[in-house]
């Protein structure tokens, strides 16, 4: 399993606060903490707090200075693309390109210079799909649109775009069915990703829910997740699956504490 | 989910002791513990403790004045199924006919003549298959000869043979395909159970392997389980599983505690 820390985010007030200030420690500590708890990349987003490419580097740079996890360059603009790949030490996760055109064209050539790998979102201009098949459909101009620009299945993140239970109980099975069609594109297969924490907005029992979903996906062939990597049970839950999947090998210890 | 106490079973001490001694109070609590828990049925088992059918009467008997819960009759002596069919109340659950001529001949005909439903487990003579397909193909035959004998695919709960995650590792993958295919055998589909605590025999974390291996057979259509209905964790994943496929609808009270 793939595991995403989302933690380093401008949605949540503690780094919204301390890129305004420009005040290392918040970042910091949270990278030393998902580190320590296993994440394989530190998604790091600058939000809505500037639109400044400098002020992503600064927080990509901050993180670098404490671990050497990777980063995962989450940014929706292209001008802060280019900018922010330019100081991460090894070659990140870009999340994320849509199916539209504009943003195939826009993030896929950088993916490419710098052998990055990238987040593809099962959605274009148009939005996101509702079922599985136009999922699919979707996920599928990503990872041809990637493969033509050399960039193979071993470094494309297929995401079906998870969606909240709560208010969209009907798309759950439609984005696990996605899911396992998204395992049969290629082989070897595209890694398959999701926000995971979007399942639960708005529930009160939001890590029973994260951690069923995250179970039921790689069921469906998930290996990857943006997710809070300091939840033990989630991950607990996620190495449980991925032994029930043969990803991994039973020991009666596999359970760190 | 349809939920099948596996706990009045002589293979524990307790119930193996009051069998012996005709002492109705062991199976009286678990009855009470497992219906106030919400089990669906009490699978009632008689094991190695007696070959008399009229021993396996006095527990679904004894079950039966206390709590009104249907029962799952856990034989595989047609001539105690026979005997213990005409004690019960309702059309019970019969556990188990496999694939093998010789079983569907003796377990059938009870089954259409008392309304019963029936668990076909995806076996024959020659033992438990390894792979998905031939899982399928065993399941196919017990499916096709039930509806044959009048027993329609909303009485047949087909059972892919859960296997020790510690000791068949590559088997899980296989177990959780068959489940996927059998949902595709007619519509309505079939029931589609498993023996959960096998899963976990003989691991250390054997609550967490239960309910993850549940909740991702679940995601592959899985719709009953017999399994310890005490253990609240498993069963708010199994009802966590059961919004997400979109079986129930949500509300925040979900959960109940």
């Amino acid at each position: 399993m793939i595991f995403v820390g989302e933690r380093i985010n401008t949605g949540f007030k503690d780094i919204k606060q301390a890129v305004m200030d420009k005040d290392p420690q918040p970042l910091r500590e949270w990278a030393k903490r998902q580190a320590a708890a296993g994440a394989h990349y530190l998604d790091v987003n600058l939000g809505a707090v500037s639109t400044k490419p400098e002020d992503m580097c600064w927080m990509i740079e901050t993180v670098q200075n404490t671990v050497d996890t990777l980063i995962s360059i989450d940014t929706n603009k292209p001008d802060i693309l280019a900018e922010a790949i330019k100081v991460c030490n090894k070659p990140p996760l870009i999340n994320s390109t849509t199916a539209a055109q504009q943003k195939l064209d826009a993030f896929l050539p950088i993916a490419a210079e710098y052998q990055a790998s990238i987040i593809g979102l099962s959605m274009d201009e148009s939005g996101t799909p509702k079922s599985a098949d136009a999922r699919v459909e979707k996920a599928g101009l990503v990872l041809a649109a990637a493969m033509e620009a050399g960039i193979g299945p071993e470094r494309v993140f297929l995401d079906p775009i998870v969606m909240p239970l709560k208010y969209m109980q009907d798309q759950q099975k439609e984005i696990l069915e996605a899911t396992r069609q998204y395992k049969l594109f290629s082989d070897p297969p595209p890694h398959i990703v999701c926000g995971l924490s979007n399942v639960s907005n708005g529930t009160t029992h939001k890590k029973l829910i994260n951690r069923t979903f995250l179970v039921m996906a790689i069921a469906c062939g998930m290996d990857a997740a943006i997710c809070d990597v300091l939840d033990g049970e989630l991950i607990h839950a996620a190495s449980t699956a991925e032994l029930i999947m043969n990803r991994e090998i039973y020991a009666d210890s596999y359970i760190k504490t």
